[in-house]
């Protein structure tokens, strides 16, 4: 059986060899949740950025460009980092250009070696489980956290692919069972089981309450965004 | 308040700010469970150093040396990486100069900027949360991790800690909610929750369970390890 590995956080990265294998890149709050929330909606493309001067000059060049730092839109972008933002009928067919404080980070950190980079969130968690079941190669779930910091939101997703994927991937590594066995422990209500953590904590601050229930939500959309090139699309 | 946080391996020690913080380094297998079994039965003082160079060069002069890489004995030295060998009668009053493939790089990775580094095991927990209680200082505890990697063991005691001392400290990152509730989850039978864990496994192929077993024990000696100049000592 192929290897099922966590990375709680970009800045361990190094630490892990990619050439074998399919990197799962999740940041829950929010910059997955709505990169999954647009390619279900119509979005054509999103190209992830990882700084706003990127993000700007695609801005130029006609995307719909979305800017956030710590939380927060920046100015003179079109979008700001909620889901319910690419849920805008406007959006179908176009290409977004996107930076966010974590989760673009890290899927530019990814890109380079992995054999494929993913998208994933609670959002399309079956629908990312049923795609790995058939593939190949090793899987690893690259955690955004928060400015280089493991969260718990995105190692409970971690977690959560790790017990669907439990019987057809060996699960060794210790970051991928304390994943596992966070996410069994707060699975029954992970709004309750996040109420305390950080993030959470900084978002409610700004009132973004109903993103949070949101991005927790599983099974919502039937959508596996593939990074091709420097966008992510739809696989189909 | 004072925080509570924790690193869970020292390739994220770079993220905190250690100035106002006691750092409580551990690494359950084995070296901090070895340091607090030998000081509690009469060594003098154990000088950990980050490389086998080093603790050769302490041997010449004179120190009792330990030195271990990936779980085994370095030739030439006297001391394995075994609680049981910290137990001689031979070692009361002994300078042991000391090496381990995790632990003693944490600890050297400590010190500079924190006020103070204090080491933790299972074996200690009580008498190390009796002393943190009266401290007026931010906690962080180290987790030495394998090679760069987050471990369960080390993640466990961490939690233990948390939990302890979630009355007396604030208890904010993510890091340290995981590792209190993944402690919650396990404390019932500790040995059995890290039975797949990576480092159990890796140990178990070298026959030393009964090394697993006395270091997940609690509360079996009333010392607390301080480093003083480059050497841990007792605190009294």
């Amino acid at each position: 059986m192929n290897n099922f590995d966590v990375c709680l956080t970009p800045d361990l990265l190094h630490l892990h060899r990619l050439e074998n294998s399919i990197v799962v890149v999740t940041d829950i709050f929010r910059a997955t949740s709505c990169m999954v929330t647009g390619l279900a909606h119509g979005v054509e493309s999103i190209t992830p950025v990882a700084t706003v001067e990127e993000c700007k000059n695609l801005q130029d060049r006609g995307y719909i460009a979305a800017a956030e730092r710590n939380a927060q839109k920046v100015e003179g972008f079109d979008l700001d980092n909620s889901p319910f933002s690419f849920m805008n009928e406007k959006l179908i067919g176009a290409k977004i250009a996107m930076t966010t404080t974590n989760g673009t980070l890290s899927i530019a950190k990814a890109k380079g070696s992995a054999v494929k980079v993913l998208v994933g969130a609670f959002l399309n968690l079956g629908a990312l489980a049923d795609h790995l079941r058939k593939e190949p190669y090793d899987v690893l779930v690259l955690c955004s956290g928060w400015k280089g910091r493991p969260n718990l939101e995105d190692t409970l997703f971690a977690g959560a692919l790790a017990e669907s994927l439990k019987n057809e991937y060996t699960l060794q590594e210790d970051s991928a069972l304390m994943a596992q066995r966070l996410y069994n422990q707060g699975k029954g209500n992970l709004l309750s089981f996040v109420a305390n953590s950080s993030h959470v904590r900084r978002l409610q601050r700004l009132g973004i309450q109903k993103d949070i229930a949101y991005s927790l939500q599983t099974d919502l959309y039937d959508v596996v965004p593939v990074l091709r090139g420097s966008s992510l699309v739809q696989m189909h």
